[in-house]
């Protein structure tokens, strides 16, 4: 293609509101254009990346035996009030009334278009498993759209919904699905990482992120660099860093810890390591009447070591907490522990309240704490000896660098991803809700065993930049990027030789497959250079008057420093090479 | 590919739901499955249909200059706003709030953000012409939704929107786009005619309908067989019948026609024919005072001749109805004509009424109309002597077969048509509502001269249908089917000779890039065929144990009443040979 046949729109500089460098970049590179909060035109350098994207999933969901269908944006709400979700999903579903002011909705997803497509056609065992996808418009009303295409509120994705017959069945259906993903980002040329995620209230252990590494994404990943241990921080498991809990050694003490309310301060004035304070959050759940209103409130003391993090999807998953916490107020704290927060501690609790140590904090021994007395802490204190045996022990922590791996095999580490695709086992929830039986070999009816599998299309964009860019711009990788070679003449418009060599090799490129963008803008060089390193084009061929005087071209890789000379007669073969290696 | 890993669902009986054939044929074939009215997925089946449609239009837009781009399908009600359009136009535009109260719309159309994007980018005459396309879900709220994708309310529609500095520029790209749509049609391979259509507010004659000629159809598009004129019956010119007014050669006299209302009872009766009588429809405008209450009423005479029908849109551009107009009150006849209607006539008005005479009438003489006197007509009338020449003379009908063609080269004939794709010369409707200037070569703002060019793409395959089908189901076109050959081996399951044969026809024609499928689902041969033929895959070869043992195959066009046998190592060249012919 030539440029003139194209629209190329870059700026130098970003807009203001622009936070993140890819959100940065697809706006000066021209690849998408702001409309409104979270919504953006894709212009037709962005669209280029999104159908090579979107060509590359098809292939490999097509490949593990899926079938594309579309279903619709615009989605009656009857659908969603037989699975509950019209009414519990909360505003960034949204809805929308037509003329006879029937309610409908604007697709986040197609969980229940899909079900009721399912328990129509697929009637009898012979005709699972079954895999549907389409890839398709969405949208979610996101409270705070922000980071370009990364959480917008309109976006592409491709979701895939698989029908079994059993558990066994949609295991592996999810396995496929699986490796098919692994095919995906491993053809997108991308760094990344398939993390164990949380299930929620599906339970199992069925669900896997795919996180493009990137130091600017907003999940944290764990992995253990010796072993395939890999799970989001919401999932990745902490075990108890003492493995015995150690003989009492001290007496318990009071002492004056005037204004230091944080592990950290106490810890630094008494001179003992942050990792012998214990840190007291307070939470409370309430049990309400059929009037909705409330019968009894708990209140919950939640341990962790002071260098530990409380992990709310975990405190989540604690007998007591799973329907929901909160935290206490300041009235309920005085009311059970008689002091102000940053001085509270487990020993000597004023009124009934439910303690949860953390695995690492019930094997403590000496340890420091709030002594429920402002302007006080209490040391070397010991469990069973000074206070009762925590209610419960629990993983309620988020897990650290250098902490060991729950498998035994190694120490973890952190990165930072962002989260583009998902699997996971959905099991009978959709099923159940939506009546999606088929008939077995005797003729019985049966739920279908159902798995989702999502990739964000559009966040793909951002993902892979946020990963591979410069100072000077975007680096595709060659799989998706919007041209593969482009082709910068100099002095196209005024050299009959540079333009029938440039001319003649855009030709010999194209025919061979090859996506080549020959820029015949007329562009200086320095303006025409700097908008394809901003565009991100992998690789770059010049050709001018002095170079063919000489039978040569200069050809340079995105990310290489320096450019390499080549045979005209070898370019050809030698950009092949290149871009199949 | 094979059936096994395709999703094949085919039905007997169409849902009652289902008027006409398309809409029979698409939901038995299993193109489409109904979620809500107006509102459908595409299974498999359908959507490759749809991606073939897509691929066409694709490569034609490509190849004519446009650029293509992807716009929201959720909108801002700003830009609407802008242009008027949020407020005017009625419950069909699908309007939405988002959390934050904002206002949106689901797009039915792109115009507001296409001059949004183009009075950003396109700053300079040296940007200029450029034609931006894109190919998305829009969404028409349709009061009655019916005839499957035909009139849905969710579709997807392929929508192109030119800029050009000046109206010649405009009108090249114009012509561009036209000569685009014809490589398009011809590509689908369907009966169709560009006519020429009303271009309502804009005025101008750059507008014209693409309709695929099918009896169904909902438009009357007239043509001249012997000429390339051809129009929608909306603009169709209606030429004078009688070229010159005769003398009157009758005196004129009340007659009694009791009970005699129309024109045909009254010629009947008095033994005339038809043509001789001229028929009253009384219209009315209202001119509003600055409170928009009715400070002026004006009623209109509308003479046509008893055999034509008025043409509102034609009607709709005489001047003083421009505005708009309505049927009169029972009171305002009965007011002005001293009379009830089916007894009116232009002779001696009680009060002030404008005359407007269709171009056949005014050349009448001696006609037949009523006497403004309940059960009585008059014959042998004339103008200028027994009533005042009309206000004006001005076509005001509907052509009918046998007319004269407008261009002089013929008579004019009618058919029926589905419209599927509109190209259409906007001026500067929308860049002057929305200020979309580029700057001229002296610096000077001019206003964009835009152009829009629509093609539904779904409704593409409910015309085809009706086009092309019989008593057994659809016949696609070759570049439209969803699979160009079906195989269809007997006993694929059972006998190794037929499974071998059929695996390596299916290889070979898939290695030859035909869009070859294999049902190997082992259906008994009546129930395979009456699919594939519901579906209309437009070549089956069918594979037979027997057949073999000859070295014999089937071979069968969905039009054909025959099968023809074919040597198995010709079969290959045989069938790409049918497919490129």
């Amino acid at each position: 293609m030539k440029a003139s046949q194209f629209f190329i729109s870059t700026l130098k500089e970003a807009p203001a509101d622009a936070e993140v460098v890819s959100h940065q970049l697809m706006m000066r590179a021209g690849m998408i254009k702001r409309l409104g909060a979270g919504i953006y035109n894709y212009m037709p350098m962005g669209l280029r990346v999104i159908r090579k994207v979107e060509g590359i999933i098809r292939e490999e969901m097509n490949r593990a035996g899926a079938v594309e269908l579309l279903m619709p944006v615009v989605q009656p709400a009857e659908l969603w009030q037989e699975t509950g979700r019209f009414d519990k999903m909360g505003p960034e579903l949204m809805r929308v009334k037509d003329r006879h002011d029937r309610d409908f909705i604007i697709q986040p997803t197609s969980e229940e278009v899909v079900t009721d497509i399912a328990r129509q056609e697929l009637r009898s065992y012979k005709q699972l498993p079954r895999n549907f996808y389409h890839i398709q418009t969405k949208f979610r009303d996101e409270r705070r759209p922000r980071f370009g295409v990364m959480r917008g509120r309109e976006f592409t994705m491709k979701d895939a919904y698989s029908f079994d017959r059993d558990e066994a069945g949609a295991t592996r259906s999810y396995e496929a699905m699986f490796a098919a993903y692994k095919r995906i980002f491993d053809r997108f040329g991308l760094e990344y990482r398939a993390v164990a995620a949380d299930t929620g209230a599906i339970g199992g252990d069925l669900s896997h992120e795919f996180q493009v590494i990137a130091e600017t994404g907003e999940d944290a990943i764990v992995y253990c660099p010796t072993s395939d241990y890999a799970a989001n921080i919401e999932l990745a498991e902490g075990v108890a860093l003492l493995s015995v809990r150690a003989a009492a050694g001290a007496v318990m003490a009071k002492t004056s810890t005037p204004g230091k309310s944080t592990c950290a301060d106490v810890a630094a004035l008494l001179g003992l390591p942050l990792a012998q304070t214990v840190k007291s959050l307070v939470l409370a759940t309430d049990e309400l009447d059929e009037h909705g209103d409330v019968k009894k409130t708990t209140v919950w003391l939640l341990l962790l070591r002071g260098d530990h993090d409380m992990n709310e999807v975990k405190a989540g998953k604690v007998e007591g907490l799973k329907g929901g916490f909160r935290f206490a107020t300041l009235a309920e704290i005085e009311e059970h522990f008689g002091c102000k927060p940053g001085y509270l501690g487990p020993v000597g609790l004023r009124k009934p309240v439910k303690v949860i140590a953390d695995r690492t904090v019930a094997n403590m021994a000496d340890f420091v704490c709030g002594a429920n007395e402002p302007d006080f802490h209490l040391t070397g204190v010991n469990w069973g000896r000074d206070l009762p045996e925590p209610d419960a022990v629990v993983d309620i922590r988020n897990v650290v660098e250098g902490d060991p791996s729950p498998d035994g095999k190694g120490v973890l580490a952190i990165q930072r991803g962002i989260e583009v695709g998902h699997v996971f086992f959905l099991g009978t929830k959709y099923s159940k809700a939506m009546n999606a039986n088929y008939l077995d070999e005797t003729g019985k009816p049966q739920l279908m065993q159902m798995g989702c599998y999502g990739i964000g299309v559009t966040r793909i964009l951002g993902a892979a930049i946020e990963q591979n860019h410069d100072a000077r711009g975007i680096i595709w990788p060659i799989s998706i990027a919007p041209f593969q070679v482009v082709l910068c003449p100099i002095g196209y418009d005024r050299s009959a030789d540079v333009k029938v060599a440039a001319d003649a090799l855009h030709d010999e490129l194209a025919a061979a497959g090859i996506d080549v963008l020959l820029d015949d803008r007329g562009e200086r060089p320095g303006a025409m250079f700097a908008d394809w390193e901003l565009i991100g084009v992998p690789l770059r061929v010049v050709l001018s008057d002095r170079g063919l005087k000489e039978g040569l071209l200069e050809m340079q890789g995105r990310r290489e420093a320096e450019a390499q000379k080549i045979a005209v007669a070898e370019v050809g073969a030698v950009v092949k090479a290149r871009l199949s290696a």
